[in-house]
């Protein structure tokens, strides 16, 4: 672009575009990386300056470390952005892959970590896809404005060179031009935006490993965890150690640090450049590696468990998680206002636990003696209806509202987002 | 929709609807809302079962108190934040008719707080513009993740109701489905988000105040902030506490504090709705209004400060702020590399200041001495040409790059955030 | 102080005195506290004024609202933090009584919440009461640094009155002074002190309220939580959320982010008053209510807990967590080294878990058949030894060392929490 | 104490020992540090085996990684914490020796960074030393909750054997047991309580650092900052960038974000250990390390930082921060109430404003005219005390207050803290 637009003579350029293409080929061992050497941009103009001479001198008109710093992050955080992008729509195709072949995998799902209604594996296998797609699309949306070029603000108001921002911005692929020089060099919003959507991600990542754990204890006995990422210990081979699960669980935590520092450091600072937003770096870089460790070692951890079949059916059947649907049947055969049948359900409830009767057992007859002491009606339900509506496999089939946990709409809903990573794969 | 599934009987729909008017009409007030109460939704359906009798228990079909929070919620914050949108417009319109006004008021620019090079009130305060411009962005994307429906999603598998989620999803407005139920009603990241956005929106607003702070004291008396946003005390006239600033700058740390907390409770919680939920809901509103308002008085507390021009003028010339622009002459006029201009210029400045020569007095011959003394090189640079080197004004109107301090393209800045203001507007 | 030192008139401070003596008598709604009025200590004055006329204005002589906002701070925070000691120690007492009823209900003791060896629920309980013991150390440790006085430092250089500090820290009862003026008046470590304390104890809070969340669950089914602190469906009777539980630990990240305000607010804040400081103030009342309210609570919620033994002793025994004891019990009468000894139980679960058989079934032979195996090596253990080794209340008896589970040691652990209590109390 | 108590044979003991004596020799590089092994304690184990065969598996005994590592962790904390107070009391020192120097260097106070009243350096640096006190004496009382053996815990629930935990607690050198087994192998509240300790350092530190930052202004031009502590430009030779103080600044942050990541990995996690607690490691060692250098770099800057004793002076004078002093002698010698004194001068300070008159240039004649003019009074103040109550160093003299700013109480507040340093670097 210098040279484009006549700001360095045509011979000089050519030569330190030569020599510049020789530190290419040479790696970036060819540089002398001193640390008395103020920063790399110095380093590599001291290696041109050693090939073609004085006129190397050129190669910083117009430029300032500030700007070129800034250009230089937000290059390397644009990289590094695509990769974790890619791999959550990895992850989220291994848990599309899981969940079709769990449509049928009956378990209990959970509100307050008390049995709540029957589901099945893959509709709660959806509910971490759907939450990593918002994380894809936060990050996606957090790229856009790292994808911006300050070059050319120099120092912080540009320079008197002819320069052509816009030139430069094409050639370094940025989408679009960091307008005001003062901005271009002092924001890092980008990296306090670019951290947070990496905490999102790794929250949801620490719900994932939170249920793993739960789930492999001896008392929920609901998954069993790979040996590659558990541990045991010689004298309790049958203890597995969910050790990956609660790193990432606590690694959710550091990457929080880091957007504390970031936003910490950014808080009240005046313009524009400041040394204190060289400090900013290393905890980017930080938060960059760390979220994606996590994200590929929870995608291989989950992708090896083993859900429990016999064991979440067992749960669904044990508790009364169906006790919504029996009310619902009510209200859908007899036309009983919810309230109503929801009383009657309670009771129900209530003195099956109290003489040990098993769901199962419940029939209509058993629901008509309770109806009359309560409200003196008598419902007649199809003993067939109480039967489905007390068996969790039964009742997940009639949840077919969009989103919920019946075969066939979590089929669909499979589909839905095998249809959105393969648009976004392109 | 109940109605029209025909899951509710279409008179008992009837009757419910005309109550519900009923009670649109006769406010809030009508309610019995004592503690007692589970919460809103009950209040209102024993309002209507007042009116209509046992049949108002139907209106509770299909729905649960998980999904209607988590609809509520949204609905709230959507307007929340389109409101705040329009405040940032607003803000940054304010700006720029500042901007406008200010195009040739010299100041000098600032990094590490030292005197770097000459640039222009208006020029910093479309610094400002841009960060707010980049605050809309983030909270307009935000927006689109609150823009969703649980409805439907009932306690936390739907229901087996025929109920018909994108109908209610059109009725209420909202631009998509939160498809998987499980997900539906206990994600929150986008409160996260949204408060996430309101801090970084915070941050720049503290930006702007930290500088208030600083260029209202007696030492740098850049500006006066208007008596309504500072505080005097009656033995000290002259001074004018920046108390509005101060606040700001401090109520950032507490917009800062709320997404700590929200993240903190994220962390690790188990699926589905777990009543920590609950907990996040007033640092969301604390968040919404606190920087709702940090927002509307640091926009009042900016249009109203009355800049110095003569002092702004007196820093940008008192320091050697213009020895970039010196250097870049002596590369532009005789092709002198980079490093080379730029040690006859430190040399020069060091030798202006050991013998109190002010910037003004600084001619062509000055630099010749320096540069033969250092080079042995005569550079002969037209008198005209150092004067307007050294001169800020000068200096700024040489700055014609885009994004750059030149009134020119200051104007056409301000022209290009204009019509972004007048586009998003509509 | 002032009438002492001669600085007041007599008669006018004789009057002043009066007046105040009154307005105590009168209580606070006596004040015109209208906001206009600048605080407090103004409308105090006004009042003053209108009792006693001009010389009322001799009441300020010497202070400042620097010093006395300060001063005001450290008085009320001084009793909310006695207030909370106190109820640490009452927590602490009542999870003694409760641990003294339970030195012999055997559970099992979890690390990576995978079953790890058997212990007490006692000994469970005093691993509560050995963190809150601490919190209250560092609680009483932040109260030394809020017992100082700053009055007398006026704005922030103190006075040129004769006025002695000394006097006016005896007459407000604070342990020592808070010497330099411009620190006095500005410092404000000792609110980010306290509620990092309170931040701790909410952290003990929030451990103990995740185990009774998850011990209540369906899968653990080792405690029952009391009614009032649960919420349960009128639906799903048998369905007990854990409310308290789960609102306690929320609120822990409530104040931890009332933690991360403070932080933020007083970090890179120059000398001396600066209205931000103001700002503090609200988050440190928030963190002090609510770590209070949360203290109580829990309290309450554990102290009416119901452990289930039964479920204690079942989960103790299915899982062979007296491994450890089998192989120390090996080193202890066979004098093997440790890592052998480990070897041999290792092999010994996998066999009875592979078989099928129950920990209660292994006998001497079964262990002989093993390391003969393994080793060559016959151990010839008794089987009364081995019988004990396994049973984990024999096991329990067996871990005698000064905080260990057996029932003796519990007891001294108990008694010496007991005195500490009862010297705390004095 | 394995040997003392008969639980190894004495033999074995004797080996073990020897072979360990031989290891402390050789240095830590003679173990295999291999990442297979599973940690140092195994490594040892290895080492010793080696050396005496199989009889190195009784060192393992009655011990456990669990109790090995939170030992490990707190004997090497112990160390630091330490060091770093050490260094504390140094920066006392050497402020307390700068102060000595500083006695009569008049300066302003700033009040919401506006001029309030004149002061000292000495008294300004005394109240970075009174904060670092209070940080010593903060972090002392963490070292308390350091200093604690968790050893002979074992995994959670101590031994069998029958260990002696006194006697190891003693033959480590830590003042009490950390008695409860459960709370001992999982407790890590020792270490935030380090880390915040350590976050109120560097608060105090960022203070420091943000006046140097502002004091080395062109603007302030109050503190020139030696050149090894800024950096300068080439082409600006008269910028010296205060990057370290700025650094120092950022990193406050920094160990702040340690502090969050500590305090979010602990929140609601049960007992007992987990693998989260690992995570908590290197977050410790971090905030130690940036905050023992931020100390010491600190401590540098500021002792070889430059006050310049005429702008010290120049601003005291320029801006009526003498104004609260004129008010005080109209009290003292006039018995005027507090409020009239304070309006007299109100009005005398705009007046003279207007009029361009000096604060010098005012006398007796020019306040009786003001008070005449607003109260009908004639005050007939001495001219040299109203000559002297507008002469800042005259002032300095008066605030004769403990904590105040007269050289003759600086030097006794020096002399005080220089008793508190020796005291404590016994």
């Amino acid at each position: 672009m210098l040279k484009e637009q006549g700001i360095i003579p045509p011979q000089d350029a050519n030569k330190i575009l030569a020599a510049l293409h020789e530190l290419e080929k040479e790696g970036i061992c060819a540089l002398d990386l001193d640390p008395s050497v103020e920063d790399v941009h110095m380093a590599v103009e001291n290696y041109v300056t050693a090939k073609i001479g004085e006129s190397a001198g050129f190669m910083h008109t117009g430029k300032s470390r500030n700007d070129q710093v800034a250009t230089d992050l937000r290059l390397v955080l644009k990289e590094d952005i695509q990769e974790i992008l890619t791999d959550i729509l990895k992850f989220i195709q291994i848990i599309l892959d899981k969940a079709y072949d769990h449509r049928e995998t009956v378990m209990v799902g959970y509100t307050h970590l008390q049995h709540a209604q029957p589901t099945t594996f893959a509709h709660h296998l959806l509910s971490y896809a759907q939450a990593l797609k918002r994380d894809y699309e936060r990050l996606k949306d957090a790229y856009k404005r790292v994808d911006m070029s300050p070059l050319g603000s120099a120092a912080l108001t540009t320079t008197s060179f002819p320069i052509d921002r816009e030139r430069t911005r094409e050639l370094l692929d940025f989408s679009q031009l960091l307008e005001n020089s003062i901005d271009a060099v002092s924001s890092r919003d980008f990296m306090a935006e670019t951290v947070f959507a990496l905490t999102m991600l790794a929250s949801t990542l620490s719900k994932i490993c939170e249920e793993m754990v739960l789930w492999s204890t001896y008392e929920f006995g609901m998954v069993e965890i790979s040996h590659e990422f558990s541990s045991t210990s010689s004298i309790m081979p049958q203890k597995k150690n969910p050790d990956v699960a609660e790193i990432v669980r606590a690694k959710t935590a550091g990457v929080q640090g880091e957007l504390v520092t970031i936003l910490t450091i950014l808080k009240a600072l005046p313009q524009s450049y400041n040394r204190d937003l060289q400090e900013v770096t290393p905890h980017i870089w930080n938060a960059v590696d760390n979220s994606h460790s996590m994200l590929n070692i929870t995608q291989e951890m989950l992708s090896t468990v083993e859900f429990k079949q016999e064991r979440g059916r067992e749960l669904a059947q044990a508790n009364f998680s169906t006790a919504t649907e029996l009310a619902d049947l009510m209200v859908r055969e007899k036309n009983l206002p919810f309230r109503i049948a929801h009383q009657i359900v309670g009771r129900t409830v209530t003195k099956a636990l109290d003489s040990g009767i098993k769901p199962a057992e419940i029939d209509s007859a058993f629901l008509d003696k309770i109806s009359e002491e309560l409200f003196s009606k008598h419902l007649g339900l199809n003993d067939e209806l109480v039967k489905n509506a007390l068996d969790p496999y039964q009742v997940v089939k009639t949840r077919n509202v969009v989103g919920g946990p019946s075969p066939e709409v979590v089929k669909d809903a499979i589909l839905n987002l095998r249809d959105f990573v393969k648009e976004e794969s392109k």
